[in-house]
């Protein structure tokens, strides 16, 4: 793609009239995104010494700083390092109504760390397809992907990277990096391509720049942002979905497919496990034992851990997550109660609450109630359009794919319980004075939709149970069993990732 | 303080049956705790290898695991050495109802940096005042904070440390700080002493336990949490404050003073300035672009800057704001809107979510409304009581007093404008359809409140311009000059700070 940039001037006097009537226009054109509700995201990637930070400052220099963020994004740190790559990217997203601008982005971070031997061929080409997925989830929920590339010249690049050494005031912004780069412009170049064609999507297509002029380039980029917004504003307005046209030949996209689990249907569990209270005891000692070691060997690996508890109200839940958590060095876990979403998480992406809650690698973090709300709760209860629902099998299985890609075990229990016994336990929740704040009239009214539930859950399972996240239905009418099988999993899980690390 | 702590020894038959029922307490008065909505905080510092994190192990084994959260403080990292060195603790502050338990605390981080020399003295002596005015501004608001010293003998950490060490299994535990402590146990024991002695108030008693034998210290723990609980909730029920008893003299506490600038009453201040718009076309050239150069210049030199926005509603802080923001590169600064708080940041201490929001040194923080929300909107809605209004102004110069310790430069603006000129802008909002969303019902309520509300401002800015976060008022009848005077004040201030720092 690169290649068939030209690099063109702009007369000054021409383009500042119609620049000025144009950052006006924006500024009419952000009231009309907080008013719509649109997350925009402007990614500003390109060569070192392309005019990033100037064409930002350009681009916002009327806008109302209230309503964006301007980042800079640079080599993570020691924390960002040890969370999955796209963490740090989730952790920024903007709230509907907000624009997000990154001086770099996902795009350096991949190209740099693989043209610096950070990261393999096949991790830069997972990388890619994270990319993909990543900003197709995104536009998904409505964001507005703005991606620019710019593009100068080895030559232009050169003398911009001279002249900036060359002052005492400005050398401290180029790094011994850019030089490098610069002397190894034409791999960059070859590399960048690639990466350009290979994300260059229907709902997030490239923008590239020349930007050897750069009032040229100021001109493509307030006339891009301009007219994208435009578009998506008028999208929401007659509930279109919004797409941006394509400047060079869009990728034949393809959703990741996952090889899937076998699993079972709700009916078909049998429930009738259960212990004693000696196989209990001795169980429960053994299996925390074993885990603690696990746990240990776990955390001196960088292992993340990520155990999701969903299961029936009253199913036993928190008393089985106390019993994991036991068995762990309280300083390698952190539980994670998931209730109805605050208004600054309904004003993101659903996913991102759940994003921004990962513990570090060599941690667990070990969520009451999941993501999955999304494809139980909230179409049941009519929180969310159908449509959105059905996307989320897909979107949820390619998040737990992410986590697994940054090396986590994930492991997802589904607490069973029959409608009895649910009966049984609301009743004597309701008796017994030290239990009745766990027992509401939501409660009952959501035993109510117990058919509604049942399906959704072996919808659920039969569409997210992926063979490197699978469910896990535990059989909980006996809360002994149901303790001893949760801890028997993860140990095995754990057991198994261990083993595979060994070879 | 710590040598009169007696080494003893406890049966394990005759402790076992108590504590195992003391565990079982427990869980109800975890509960207690979630009804009485009072947040708690323990923390556990010691010699190294006292056995903190078996000791925290045994405390939770019972507890719902969803309402505490462990965390083990260690060195800090890249990006928590970039913010004011309390900010790591305000962060981690517990909600309402749930428990912080921290294996070592805002101790550990003091002591190890005064022995390792990464302190000086008189930072140390710093130090030592802010964690008593943090622990005092944490119990004024209903936090419980019990504090745990672990003591062993140089003999028994020596014994411990070569029984760690010589187990492949638990080696890694032993870092070569650990050794070298040890050689210097003595030295150690004497700052110890002295941290406790002058860290040892009413509002947050010290705990010293004998930690030679671990049963006595698992016992001494749980009696001394449970005692604490059973007191807090006990208060909280009969509306009084809580008091833990202290086990050794408390010192003679008394809070911060700080010096104070001059300042007016709004009602003398001459609302007549103003500027022609070709003196201010002039003026807003020239302190932009030495705005820039200053950042630059705090930005080499690591300076953070704080800028705090208050002023009528209309006032013009939005355009004002603005003006700054556009001198500014935009990868070094973030405005901060302050809208009502969410329920996560109303069940914490209120100023945790400006402690939150603060950007690393080097940056510009940029709020729009900001902490005095508490000493003006609160009590005029009567959002919280009047009493705890009352010590907001201490708690508030605390704050920008830590936030100067950091090496930031706090810029306070007050907007004023007439009540006349309040209505004609209201007027002109609601004529000017692009301005409607602008201006609502509370607004027009604001204004009927507007004597209270100049009381307040009144009583704000006399008790809370200190000589390091002085108030500048700003004539805003006229927007140009507003603008030119928020932009001449801050160049002033960094001028100034940059000037001292040359010296």
């Amino acid at each position: 793609m690169l290649e068939t940039i030209e690099q063109r001037k702009t007369g000054k006097a021409e383009a500042m009239n119609e620049l000025n009537s144009m950052r006006n226009e924006l500024i009419d054109l952000a009231n009309a995104v907080k008013s719509a509700g649109i997350p925009v995201i402007i990614t500003i990637d390109g060569w070192s010494a392309a005019g990033k930070g100037s064409q930002i400052a350009k681009l916002i220099k009327y806008m109302d700083p209230r309503f964006y963020d301007v980042e800079s994004i640079r080599t993570p740190n020691e924390i960002e390092l040890r969370k999955p790559w796209l963490h740090r990217f989730w952790q920024r997203l903007p709230k509907k109504g907000e624009f997000l601008i990154l001086d770099g982005s996902w795009y350096r971070d991949t190209v740099n760390a693989f043209m610096y031997d950070e990261i393999s061929k096949s991790q830069y080409k997972d990388r890619i397809e994270d990319i993909n997925t990543f900003e197709r989830q995104l536009a998904d929920d409505g964001y507005l992907i703005i991606k620019f590339f710019l593009h100068i010249t080895k030559d232009e690049q050169t003398k911009r990277l001279h002249k900036l050494s060359s002052s005492e005031i400005t050398r401290w912004r180029v790094n011994p990096q850019d030089i490098i780069n610069n002397e190894n412009y034409e791999k960059f170049f070859k590399r960048y391509d690639k990466t350009l064609m290979r994300t260059n999507t229907e709902f997030a297509p490239w923008h590239i720049i020349a930007a050897n002029d750069k009032i040229t380039a100021q001109f493509s980029i307030m006339m891009t942002v301009t007219n994208a917004i435009k578009g998506a504003c008028a999208a929401v307005e007659s509930g279109e979905k919004f797409i941006d046209k394509p400047e060079f030949p869009v990728i034949d996209y393809k959703k990741s497919e996952f090889k899937m689990a076998k699993c079972k249907k709700l009916s078909e569990v049998k429930m009738d496990k259960s212990l004693t209270y000696e196989e209990y005891a001795a169980k429960l000692e053994k299996y925390q034992t074993r885990l603690f070691e696990l746990q240990n060997r776990c955390y001196q690996k960088k292992i993340p851990v990520i155990i999701a508890y969903e299961g029936w109200d009253a199913g036993g839940k928190g008393g089985n997550i106390k019993r994991v958590a036991n068995a762990l060095d309280p300083r390698g876990y952190e539980v994670k109660p998931i209730a109805a979403p605050e208004p600054s998480e309904l004003a993101r992406h659903y996913l991102w609450r759940f994003w921004t809650r990962l513990e570090k690698d060599g941690h667990f973090t070990i969520f009451d109630r999941t993501w999955y709300g999304r494809v139980m709760v909230e179409p049941i209860e009519k929180l969310t359009p159908q449509e959105r629902v059905d996307m989320a099998y897909q979107e949820i299985n390619e998040f737990e794919h992410q986590l697994t890609e940054w090396g986590a075990v994930v492991i997802k229990f589904w607490i069973n319980i029959d409608k009895d016994e649910q009966y049984r336990r609301f009743k004597e929740r309701e008796e017994t004075p030290s239990k009745q704040w766990k027992i509401t009239e939501e409660d009952w009214r959501n035993r109510e939709k117990w058919d509604e539930y049942e399906k959704a859950v072996d919808r659920m399972v039969e569409l997210t149970s992926t063979n490197f996240a699978p469910w896990t239905i535990i059989e909980g009418n006996d809360k002994k069993y149901a303790r001893i099988k949760a801890l028997k999993t993860i140990c095995k899980r754990l057991e198994d990732r261990l083993l595979e690390l060994d070879h």
